[in-house]
């Protein structure tokens, strides 16, 4: 066996017994295999979600992992199935854009599957997370080679994710993601402020002064940008969710401002 | 170790701690047991649900798996606690019907749960998924015969599962679980009406025409019938919710009525 | 490797990649570790209901097992890491008082967590979970001593639990927790009545005569009070849920007194 951990990331929730099934056809494949859940709470047929969860994670799992994506709301269609090979290790998922953050910062190889033989003998058209994701990763995860499993996919679809745009003493951007504790977390980087200048962060009506460090630099309820676990600016409340009191979704946009103090 | 593979099945939910304790009995007995979590959303007491969950995944695990199924309306009242030996896995549960499906399916052998050695010292009264299943199946994956459990069982306690009515180009069934997609599947078998007649199904006050392959079968927003997962006949709508747009729920009458084209 | 198992309690919620990405550390560092979630849905930053979970757990699992506890709402702030050695297992977790339950009822011995060696490279001000609590377990779970981890903390931050008053034929309580069922855990022990003695529990403007066995023991839909999985006196609605029937929350008095019969 190549791999030890397979990890699982899909829209089935948890009240179903999707996930299981894909988990007992990766322990009927390679039984000592150790299987993660990321999470299964993507909203249902959410591309967008599944590709950020997948940026989060970039890196902190050992680089013989497998990941499984499944959102897939063109099941059954077209749309391949695809194995991407990384430096972060490899990923199993429809070839529909939830890899995009991995397409776009890393070398990689993709490969169709495409033989039977890395499937369910019975393939349904409404389940491939079970009949083609599942077994394609636990032949992957036995060492079976790349080539075996399809044709080379040269131009893997791709999301377009939102953009920064960047003016003079300005960069405007996107909450890309809302936290459980109601953190907007947004793709500007405070590092395209020079760190010396004063700087702002404006979304929705509200502006936050400054860039903390940490919730206790301001009173408990008060908004705040700080730099959040991914890197990137967040917008949040101490002790409380920015999302609620200040009526944030994703796509929202967000501008950081700053000048010489 | 006879097992390496136990999973859960409850409907305990995901904020309390009573899945942690079985798990922490089973970790206690069999330290490198691979532990699968099912689902603990089971609608609280819902024996009905249970059955179905055990339904869909019969034949996906490894053989010498162990399945822990706790619905328990009735713990601590005179009902007894069961293992099922089937060729699919064994399974540990109440005797309260939850096991319902495999008693139809396969050649069983039913045990009690009696012998106090398989238990936890103290048996409390409310929560036998600590103190009875989680250490009798911990005894049954060291590989603890059967009879060393308690007595058989002769009548396992079945629930009366939902029947489908047939006529003369129809069969009525009815809609068996609504899924984390809004997808209603039913307990109707495609192949009642024969491949080459036309055919038609309703629900509520919607029919289908045809029964379709995939969800791209038909538009965006789409009412469609397909053969889901469980090759049972489902009624879904492309790209949305089935049970909202429709209102439908577990228990609603469907009918597909066929004829020559 | 010491530890074979690492538990994770958090805040985190099931739809971000939080406690994923703790897993992918503990992973990175220790491979074969048996990584099992408690619960991530305790109320976000409510190190009450952390300290709660954390106290149903002690003694189920083995005792060189790692619990990791993150309900942090001061992170990044100047509150420590701590580890606790306890007779139950090795915990990992901010210094707030969500290891009240230990400090309480055991002989323990305290270890801040501050050298950098413990923790991942860069450690972010907002995600101590993911670069200071997963690594630090790691580490221990490969046998690093606690000497290794930082100085000895003296005076652990304790949370004031809810007290017992105790007058003439009865003691005074809270409920302390509400779980998935609506049942209503209190700190009430059944013991503290005369066991021959006549018993009444109440709670809100209800009264239930005596402390039952188990559900079974009244009718469908009635209420009644019995010692639960805790041990511990609880309120609870045949085939219902006592906290929406009658209202309760966690906080709520509830009063147990006696009489001779």
């Amino acid at each position: 066996m190549v791999s030890r951990v397979i990890t699982l990331t899909t829209d089935f929730g948890g009240s179903d017994t999707y996930v299981a099934a894909m988990k007992g056809v990766l322990l009927s494949l390679v039984p000592d295999i150790q299987i993660v859940d990321v999470t299964h709470e993507i909203d249902a047929q959410d591309i967008w979600g599944g590709a950020y969860s997948v940026s989060t994670l970039m890196g902190l799992f050992p680089t013989d992992t497998i990941h499984i994506v499944v959102v897939d709301p063109g099941v059954g269609s077209d749309r391949k199935g695809m194995i991407l090979e990384t430096e972060h290790g490899l990923y199993v998922a429809p070839d529909n854009g939830v890899l995009t953050p991995l397409l776009d910062r890393e070398p990689i190889r993709a490969v169709s599957i495409a033989n039977p033989e890395v499937m369910r003998p019975v393939v349904s058209a409404t389940f491939h997370g079970r009949d083609v994701f599942a077994p394609a990763a636990g032949h992957l995860a036995m060492g079976e080679p790349l080539s075996n499993f399809g044709e080379p996919i040269d131009k893997p679809v791709r999301l377009g994710l939102w953009e920064v745009e960047r003016g003079d003493g300005w960069v405007r951007g996107r909450i890309v993601h809302i936290d459980r504790f109601g953190n907007a977390v947004t793709n500007l980087d405070r590092r395209d402020a020079p760190m010396e200048e004063e700087v702002e962060v404006s979304v929705a009506s509200t502006t936050a002064r400054g860039v903390r460090r940490t919730y206790a630099d301001v009173g408990e309820g008060e908004v705040l940008a700080l730099v959040g676990s991914q890197e990137t600016v967040e917008i949040s409340v101490r002790g409380g969710s920015a999302s609620e009191q200040l009526d944030l979704r994703r796509g929202d946009q967000v501008e950081m401002r700053w000048w010489i103090a």
